[in-house]
């Protein structure tokens, strides 16, 4: 198994592969061209005592959200809707794995939602389901993290959830990419929060309603897919609030595990 | 007066420069590193008898938009929010001047909004309204380009705006970025748009609620802004359906005009 990384040294930012625990440097300018490349490793260089700092493995064009793909979590919020709805994060939402999710002061409840990460390999616009996996490159853990009181307040008012969704680091993504070969039935992945050491969220992919190719070509019937694109494909029940100081872990199958903090700002 | 322009020939993308009628090449590589520069034009090199192709002015890592900031609009669309709400639009719903609005096979009711877009030059969060054009590097004009009938539903059930602003073509930006030094109030603009022709909205940016020292101080409150973030700062009333074959003239005083095209998807 090969993940891809995306870590600080330097003073610059690089893209590099674990493998073996063993970690190399790649000439790649940024994970796009990683991901155009087919992850090519041949000009790989090993690195070795270097003290490096892992980011986000990329920076999205975009990133979108599914809401309601999983039926226990459905309930919990109260969703009425019969079909999956679709929503933005962005840029300035994601932070890498040790960063500090910011607890804003115009919220008093930010909660945490693990999601398996869609990332998209090639650029496409209604996309039939059954090749919809032609499109993706890769998987990573994404957190959606969520102001629910001001997400309530949207949902009374019908007003857009951009901001109770997108206020900055409300996006950790990490720790790496694993190409899709490496990860042959992404709807069958375990996935476990937990908060300062306790379980929170204990799910597996296969409860999703929509599954990772359905919901790549439903996306895809709204907004044309990017190289580079993330999806957060949906969290499933357990959502709870963090509070300053908390120590969130996520951890997917096939993918790996990423540590946050919570801060209040 | 010099406006900012990015255009394609010879197979790339160029940013250049319009100052009396001449259009100069600059050596920046793309738009943002223009305004990072200052707007430097000091190596500039004019550009003639080369058919090139006008693009939208730069490519923004977010897009913002603020809803309800006319009071007129707010009523034609029954608004009954006590403040300008927050959305986003994604990368893919980018296009340029002379470029097609794409009347998607989801939607029967596309409608057009012009908006002032204001241009971000200098990161910053929780900026101080009275300092907050320190924050700006210009101004555009942006296409607020809605499916109405996506947006009334999405209203009705509390669900994303996502979808119904983020469709592709959904954004026209162009047809250049006009400096704020020569836009000393972007609070008094005159700003018109026409279907086929036919006037349909015709304000002035004084009308705005917000004016935008305000709207870049209210936005930082919610995201950092960014280099070369557009903010697009709501529209007047006037607001209507296109159709296919619709031509659709868009002009704001001291930045110029765009004209674009509804086809059928």
């Amino acid at each position: 198994m090969i993940s891809f990384i995306s870590f600080f040294y330097e003073g610059g930012l690089h893209v590099g592969c674990v493998s073996e625990n063993k970690t190399y440097e790649l000439p790649h300018k940024d994970m796009r061209e990683c991901i155009e490349s087919g992850f090519d490793c041949s000009e790989k260089k090993e690195i070795r005592g270097i003290d490096y700092k892992l980011k986000a493995p990329l920076m999205p064009p975009k990133i979108i959200g599914l809401g309601w793909n999983y039926a226990e979590h459905n309930k919990e919020l109260k969703s009425s809707d019969s079909k999956p709805i679709v929503f933005l994060k962005p840029p300035t939402s994601v932070i890498g794995p040790n960063e500090a999710i910011i607890l804003p002061r115009i919220s008093n409840q930010v909660e945490h939602e693990i999601e398996l990460g869609i990332v998209i390999g090639k650029k496409g616009k209604h996309v039939d389901s059954p090749e919809a996996l032609e499109y993706v490159a890769g998987y990573t853990i994404i957190l959606d993290i969520t102001a629910r009181d001001l997400q309530w307040e949207a949902r009374k008012k019908g007003d857009p959830w951009d901001i109770c969704k997108g206020l900055d680091s409300f996006a950790p993504i990490g720790p790496c990419i694993v190409p899709k070969e490496y990860v042959p039935d992404p709807g069958n992945l375990a996935m476990e929060l937990k908060v300062n050491g306790q379980t929170k969220q204990k799910s597996n992919t296969k409860e999703m309603i929509k599954k990772p190719p359905e919901i790549v070509s439903y996306i895809s019937g709204y907004m044309t897919l990017d190289i580079g694109d993330v999806i957060a494909s949906g969290t499933p029940s357990g959502v709870g609030p963090i509070k300053d100081g908390d120590v969130i872990d996520s951890e997917i199958e096939k993918i790996g595990s990423m540590r946050n903090y919570a801060i209040n700002e």
